[in-house]
């Protein structure tokens, strides 16, 4: 499928721009931006600009508030719950990520989960907002239902993703993002267009039964628990998933499991919600609080020289640390441009003259 | 196999008993026995008391000191390290689980990493000491190397397993307690015992070749990351055996990655040790520190409710929750007896001979 490389800049002010006309304050507005593309530079662009139609959507669909007011609803000296006013989770998560760091410079560690938010984008750039405060980072959010439990036929959990950041000192941070299903489901995407096939263990037809099919979810399938199936460990996914919806929604009074609102404004939302919009959770710990940061440096580094240069299995070239391969291409793609898919790409046209904006 | 059933109460007596002959105080060898019988009678056979003798061969050789002086050598309102003195592990970790609790009450959480420890039977026992606080509970551990990174043929992580456990209201507890591994390694000592073949994804030959053979470590091999293959995530399980690893380790000053002390007496320490024993973590978060604890188990009975009656797949019976299968093993086994297989029970008459105790 063609595509066209654009520069970062021009990304950044064309989807600025776009929000601002939507109500976002210049403040919001470039934050926003910045956590999107934050995710095309890591090349995980089925969160990026690719989505900004989408959130766009949500707002004329009066889902999103471009002005929210966000606050802290309750909290101790090492924990906040967030109340995100139904804004942007591209605002709202940035927002609560810096409670959970400023709790942790005073009592050690800080933990917050939010209720009534939206999509945030990737987990990893807020918990790598840690990392210049010499804090490990973490980000949790639910999402809607896509995911089957292992065992069933219903779509109960979205493919929540669980990011750990961790500072190093020589070495980069090690920083991994993941979903908790067997594969994310901007990977499904990619195998859509290209009409590729999707391995076993990825999804499940509408019966339960295996499937390649990577259109399986539009005819009533479902992604599947890391592990894939029970005698790989899909019972393990599945937990996972459920941690992750419990501690962002349940803990913080959003919605949680099969009740989690849609991100495509066209679906309507579920009956009788428990809570309010979708919840995150995030945490910052202080590597001093434990040991004295330097020292913790100097072990984070030989843990990651002695994993990198473990003996590679053959046909491989070596181990990887998590966040080496995001890391590799935001240096790329912020120098040699940001490729967009030629469907992408009008789609923004498409909103840039509904807007008065051009690409 | 032949198997035999015993009373909890006669292995408790026996097991106290031996502990005692070594050294343990009367408190501790009833601790370290209610720890280690708590796997026995949840169906976690392999971290039960088949370990027994083990443990005493450790101290035999001198690597576990029976009268430890346990105490936190570094800590903030919220985090603390602990020095486990190269206790049991048994008695080490509700050590530091209640350090964690005890700063839960005062700031929301606790959080505690701890050094120079050993074996600590099932990560259950200690996280589920949180629910009659009303706290959610964690605990990690690392554990000698038995599984490659994606990639890799070396043997760099243990099964480190993640536990989570989230009290409910009139529902029972969320109970999750997995190794990050497809399989855990019990489970290929199972097949072992039955002349069983593993299925693909659990292991891999010392060449780095899927093998479906459960003797395959002794040949060299490797045990692999939960997701098997990198089609199917196993860098995710590598990533989540890696977080186990350096919040318990790298934190505290223990030992990581192919550092871990083996458990089995006769495998030679790693050379140049780069911290003390083997490393734990633990969490506890007040319910209330986020929003009051009756809503938050209303919801967390909606969200049981909703997914154990969710339309099973074709073959089965119902969704589970995380711990519903160790909870019916308890019930089962406390009154009907705890099966002991032929081998187990030699080794343990060994014991109680060398000893002067009946079993």
């Amino acid at each position: 499928m063609s595509e066209q490389k654009f520069s970062y800049q021009q990304l950044f002010d064309f989807s600025k721009t776009v929000l601002k006309k939507i109500g976002c304050s210049d403040a919001d507005a470039e934050l926003s931006v910045k956590v999107l593309l934050s995710a095309d530079l890591r090349g995980i662009d089925s969160h990026g600009i690719a989505r900004l139609s989408g959130y766009v959507r949500l707002w004329e669909a009066k889902r999103v508030n471009a002005t929210p007011a966000l606050k802290i609803i309750h909290e101790t000296p090492s924990t906040a719950v967030v109340d995100g006013d139904s804004g942007l989770g591209l605002v709202v998560a940035p927002y609560a990520m810096q409670v959970a760091i400023d709790k942790a410079k005073n009592v050690g560690t800080g933990w917050v989960s939010v209720q009534n938010s939206n999509h945030f984008g990737i987990a990893g750039y807020h918990a790598m907002l840690a990392l210049e405060h010499d804090m490990i980072g973490i980000a949790l959010t639910n999402a809607s239902p896509l995911v089957s439990p292992t065992f069933s036929v219903e779509r109960l959990l979205g493919t929540n993703p669980i990011c750990v950041v961790i500072p190093a000192g020589e070495e980069p941070a090690f920083v991994a993002d993941m979903a908790t299903t067997t594969a994310a489901n901007g990977k499904l995407e990619i195998l859509q267009r290209k009409s590729g096939v999707a391995p076993l263990g990825w999804i499940q037809t509408k019966e339960g039964k295996q499937s390649t099919d990577p259109h399986e979810l539009k005819a009533g399938g479902a992604l599947l628990p890391l592990g894939g199936d029970r005698e790989h460990g899909s019972h393990k996914g599945y937990a996972l998933g459920a941690i992750v919806d419990i501690f962002s929604a349940v803990l913080s009074g959003a919605n949680y499991g099969p009740w989690v609102p849609p991100f495509p404004s066209y679906v309507p939302m579920p009956d009788e919600q428990p809570g309010k919009g979708i919840g995150h959770f995030f945490g910052a710990m202080r590597i001093d609080a434990f040991r004295p940061a330097d020292d913790f440096k100097k072990h984070m580094d030989k843990w990651i020289k002695r994993f990198r240069s473990a003996k590679p299995s053959p046909g491989h070239e070596k181990v990887l640390i998590p966040g080496d391969p995001e890391r590799e291409m935001e240096t790329e793609r912020m120098t040699k441009g940001i490729p967009l898919l030629k469907p992408v790409i009008d789609d923004l046209k498409f909103l840039g003259e509904k807007f008065e904006v051009e690409l």
